[in-house]
């Protein structure tokens, strides 16, 4: 028996078939709290945005505490217009009205193929079993039911003391590469009984995400439904944490958690065979650094080279160029690990400053050609 | 027999194997004008460069007029610090020398490996019988001289009639892919022998440029060793071509030729299946049309959604709202032709302005991922 996950207090979960995926696995998942708790989100930046992203955008400036996430895979109810908003905004209620709360206490989300009419009705008709089989071992089901391409569930778990009281954080996420569009794509959603402040959890999530999701990338496409969103329901009743080192312990958990799960984002990549650590050292500044590192990750030159255990160093070369910093040749080192095994590591130094970031990424393979040529 | 060719007057040409190529085909080409021709360049904006193109663009500071073109494959002379600066040098004397003109009139380019020293020995021995063998015919060789792993030999030809003489305009190009650094890559050498001033020239080219070799894209790398360079020697003595209609009809001559190279560059991508045309229309101006063309050519999930003849728009829709315009939902028309053949049409209404944009690339295949991963 495999039972890792120690969810936070308040917390329960459950994941279903409700028909949404043609295969029968799971594709509903529900997250609740019994404790209202302080929700904090970062969304996809594409202009376009799925209709669940809005729905949830919304709810978030109405409501001030929370106590449901929604989430179904086997289709992202993105590109599907004003309809596709009121389908979103339905399931919520359908969820609230189960569990007895106000709908925009529910957050809803979606991923799977874009541009295709949602099926609320499978979903109206599974939430009644959904909200029975709610419990805390239920977030195993939770996390395989928020799945597409993925090859494993992912799940990270903490808990540490935190003035004087143990508090826990649990995260599960799906993305099988940090950008598969048509299957959208990454989603993450955190759970801790912390009691903390929002700007506090907030800035937490955006220090955390910055070095976290935003430091991982498989085909550099960006995602329309890509969201990390974390609840906390302060069940644990420490003092609230708002500032100095209570905040610093919070905020380096969270992160290690992030971390956890947008490395086994990379590890899942389609079609990989390779996990590849980019550091980037002696930069001017992290944004610098991760923009040099992202530029290497991203080119398929580079990646062919991995995959194909060819170890080309002209080709980081010509990445670093690319990435619209000015370097002079003599400026540039560059060690590139070997390529023998499943984990490979580059170091870049630029010689311009004190700064680095590191970025993990994964090799372009025939395998992730043939996922993409055929998926439907 | 194939022999379109019309070089331009008083331009010659020839092409051998200096045993740079292990396989012994041509890799070294000389481009001659008897006439000291003008000529304007434009270059990679990689900010690491080849040393071959630090030789050039000093010479094109240094003199006014120039006489020749020395190019090798098989050795980008990329990558190789101060020493690989004096070898291009040194290559450009050689020639010189043989050709009994200045050294600064003698400009230099080199594609193939990056980080290895190039073979000037071998250049400098070939080089009597390089010049010996100049003739109007062996553009043919030179053609095949500057190749890679380019399929086929690239040229385009077009004569008109400007101020009542006739005017040659010939160009040829090499590229396997719009990059491909470790075979550093796109290089293009047009010749004419009209008159014209040094300015209308070098806007005449860089408008030419913009629309052609800047709107074709295979991988999205961008290379250290991309040039595009013409020369105008005058021979036609045709009134010296500096503004109005003249300007206008030769600007246009040179964008047919650009475009013609670049289309056959796309052709020729490495592993593509199939030549896909994006037209986006209806966007604010040319710069916004072609930042979201490119941004859907170089999705690696539209690319294989081609290669699949999987008519995904869902995934023009990401890439769409990636690109980092300002764009909603209902304003995003998009029209994606049959996938069957080996020409692909898409076209993209973003229903913002007047302008547009047209980019041409190619589908992402295995390929494509076998010769990355396995060229050395």
């Amino acid at each position: 028996m495999k039972l890792k996950a120690i969810l936070p207090i308040g917390f329960y979960a459950n994941g279903v078939s409700c028909g949404l995926k043609k295969s029968g696995k799971l594709d509903l998942a529900l997250i609740y709290s019994e404790f209202p708790a302080l929700a904090c989100a970062k969304f996809t930046t594409n202009s376009i945005i799925a209709a669940p992203l809005i729905v949830c955008k919304k709810h978030l400036l109405q409501a001030k505490k929370f106590q449901a996430v929604l989430v179904n895979s086997g289709n992202a109810n993105c590109f599907t217009g004003k309809s596709g908003i009121k389908d979103a905004q339905a399931t919520a209620v359908y969820a609230a009205k189960e569990l007895k709360i106000a709908s925009s206490s529910v957050l809803v989300n979606s991923t799977g193929i874009i541009g295709k009419k949602l099926d609320i009705t499978k979903i109206k008709q599974a939430i009644p079993g959904l909200v029975a089989g709610l419990s805390g071992a239920g977030i195993h089901k939770a996390k395989k039911a928020i799945m597409t391409t993925d090859t494993f569930a992912k799940e990270a778990t903490i808990s540490l003391k935190i003035g004087g009281k143990v508090i826990h954080i649990c995260g599960i996420a799906k993305g099988a590469g940090m950008i598969a569009p048509h299957m959208a794509t990454m989603l993450c959603f955190i759970m801790t009984d912390a009691s903390i402040t929002k700007s506090a959890l907030n800035n937490s999530l955006s220090a955390a995400v910055e070095k976290t999701f935003n430091c991982i990338t498989v085909d550099g496409c960006m995602s329309t439904n890509d969201t990390v969103l974390v609840l906390a329901n302060g069940a644990t009743g420490n003092k609230v944490i708002s500032q100095g080192k209570d905040l610093s312990v919070f905020s380096k958990a969270l992160e290690s958690i992030c971390l956890k799960l947008a490395k086994m984002v990379v590890k899942d990549a389609e079609g990989a065979t390779k996990f590849i650590q980019i550091d980037v050292c002696q930069a001017k500044d992290f944004n610098q650094a991760r923009k040099v590192a992202l530029n290497i990750a991203n080119s398929a030159l580079f990646k062919t080279a991995v995959f194909g255990e060819n170890p080309n160093f002209g080709r980081v070369a010509q990445a670093v160029g690319a990435s619209g910093i000015k370097i002079k040749e003599e400026q540039l080192k560059i060690k590139l690990g070997s390529l023998k095994g499943k984990q490979v590591k580059l170091l870049v130094n630029l010689s311009h400053g004190k700064a680095g970031a590191t970025v993990f990424t994964s090799d372009l393979t025939c395998e992730y050609i043939k996922i993409n040529a055929k998926y439907n």
